[in-house]
């Protein structure tokens, strides 16, 4: 199959796991007969410096011409004088919107070989954590109304939160069918005791779970869900939530897995074209160091084979090279530990693509 | 001396915490002297039985002619299902806004006889969690307008999150001067890469952080403050944010304490009458079983007598008292482990009265 994937080298380390990302695809390109052709897209911290800012129109475009896009990381100290508009974070929060990806898929999932790394102690991880948190990407206070006016010489800012029925409904069949393919619970997360947008949230998911009778629905309050992630987290099996809930949360349920280095994560629309990247950050303090853990990038490749290109089989294979390279004890250094065989980036990569 | 005490009674397991909370008053009376008079007054889901609404203006005007206020929990199942201007929790946000109670405290403190009692590794809880989170209670989404309109038929909800200076600046003192009695550490915690009231936020503490020098003050993004309390509590002495955020954290932070069953808060505004409640909820499923830990709401009862009565010994006798009692192995179920007594909640509060 020949397919275009736009790549976002990304910002300080962000390049380092692209790399690594790409030669891994390679290696599937040649082992299947695909042919992957690759375009690169100026977003975030590198469109500021070559182009004047996050995300030029054109960029975009070249986005929306691909079979999918894949990105490392942006963002680095910088950019961070930079006004609000001409930062970093702007560019990939115009992709989301341009794209029109309102369905944010982040796995928390607890690598067997790993789990000593997380916070949490043994006898909750041994329960199992492996939930994957929908979190709606393109609506909410995200892309409300942002104001700052003044009265009687007094500042006063102004954030608008909205959400309309289409834009619920449309995650929210996601998160169902989401639940339908893994153990059928869906726990949907919101403020309804606080907040409007939260009792329409809640009416539109009470309408749809009519439509998935094999799945088990249950709500539960955003405060509650911050504690349940910490005391219980083998409770759960696909959370959904608004945007800025699901930005907290699901930051907060990559913590507790121990491997943050590790959590891919998929961002997809009403088309097949999708965003891929890991849900770390760009890593500015080791930026060159060949230190920095390339897993989560790989592992989003994995996810665009599976999800935009559907190649099931081609995505096992990177997951089960991944699996099989922490079996053998290879580690970089965020997540080494006694006895274990400490790698940089590039062999990291090399180890997997030799499994492939 | 002599203080005038309203008592909010609460909805199901509430009551039985109360009565430990009054009988251990009772104690510090009689050691010292004091006279305190009670006015028992109605909020909640019994106001709404009994007034037919949550908190009728009679009871909040009860309130603020008190020197202070002590409340157990609100809500329950029976009044889950009326609409959302007779709900519990409203009369709880009203007596708040009533009280012009802005200022809420929420310690997260492991007692070293409980810390098996934390989802969190030996390793994380021994290096001490020990903070606060103060919490903005009258502000932002919780207090900006909630609103559901129809555009071509399709329901469009929208809250908004107003904050004006002034209600930043006068938190902002509180948590500076938190911090100056502590160990002088403050992060402002936000998310002024999206958020306008963020913003204002930031730029609201970069001006009063001149007149703390003493403080060390950092900034934090709500999504990165999530995961830190899960991965190294150690590094925080105060937290102060806006309303929803400290609603999460709080909570998320209470639970890694390992147990909400001992954690007190307080609520004050620009006088001394305040309002001090357990951050628990009214545990309607062992309402009646003489279960239900009385200590959250005993603590708060002495965070009562010291900021609002200023009677710092008589607050740490109670506090003392709880700590020896713990120490002499005595448990209600809710922390019972292995080799410890358990009690129920009458004899728990019998225990720490006599300790006095
Ligand atoms: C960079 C920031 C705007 C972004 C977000 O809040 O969505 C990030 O935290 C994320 O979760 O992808
Ligand atoms: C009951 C609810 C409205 C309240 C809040 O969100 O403030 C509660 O969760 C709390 O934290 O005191």
């Amino acid at each position: 199959m020949h397919k275009k994937i736009g790549v976002i080298w990304g910002d300080c380390a962000s390049k380092e796991i692209v790399a690594q990302a790409l030669s891994v695809l390679e290696a599937i390109e040649k082992k299947y007969g695909h042919e992957f052709e690759y375009t690169k897209i100026l977003m975030g911290g590198e469109a500021i410096d070559e182009m004047g800012e996050p995300l030029p129109q054109s960029q975009l475009n070249l986005c929306l011409e691909q079979d999918s896009v894949l990105l490392g990381a942006i963002g680095g100290p910088k950019w961070e004088g930079l006004p609000g508009h001409l930062r970093p974070e702007k560019g990939l929060l115009k992709l989301r919107e341009g794209m029109g990806l309102y369905a944010n898929n982040r796995p928390a999932k607890i690598w067997p070989q790993l789990s000593e790394a997380s916070p949490l102690k043994k006898e909750i991880v041994d329960q199992g954590i492996d939930f994957i948190i929908v979190r709606e990407l393109i609506g909410g206070a995200y892309f409300g109304k942002h104001e700052l006016y003044e009265i009687d010489g007094e500042k006063i800012a102004m954030d608008t939160m909205p959400y309309s029925e289409h834009e619920i409904e449309r995650i929210g069949k996601i998160a169902f069918e989401t639940a339908q393919k893994r153990n059928k619970k869906l726990c949907m997360v919101d403020k309804h005791n606080v907040l409007e947008t939260s009792r329409l949230w809640a009416s539109v998911f009470d309408r749809l779970k009519e439509q998935y009778p094999d799945v088990e629905y249950s709500t539960m309050f955003v405060d509650n869900a911050a504690m349940q992630i910490c005391k219980n987290p083998s409770q759960f099996d696909v959370i959904v939530t608004e945007n800025l809930f699901g930005d907290i949360l699901s930051d907060e349920a990559s913590e507790i897995t121990g491997s943050i280095g590790m959590i891919p994560s998929s961002s997809l629309g009403e088309t097949s074209n999708g965003l891929y990247e890991p849900i770390h950050g760009s890593a500015p303090d080791i930026a060159g160091k060949d230190v920095i853990n390339p897993i989560a990038c790989i592992l989003s490749a994995a996810m665009m084979l599976r999800y935009s290109f559907d190649m099931s089989k081609e995505a096992d294979d990177i997951e089960q090279a991944v699996d099989s390279v922490l079996t053998k004890g290879y580690r970089t250094a965020d997540m080494m530990s006694e006895g274990m065989k400490q790698v940089g980036t590039k062999e990291m990569g090399a180890l997997i693509r030799k499994e492939i």
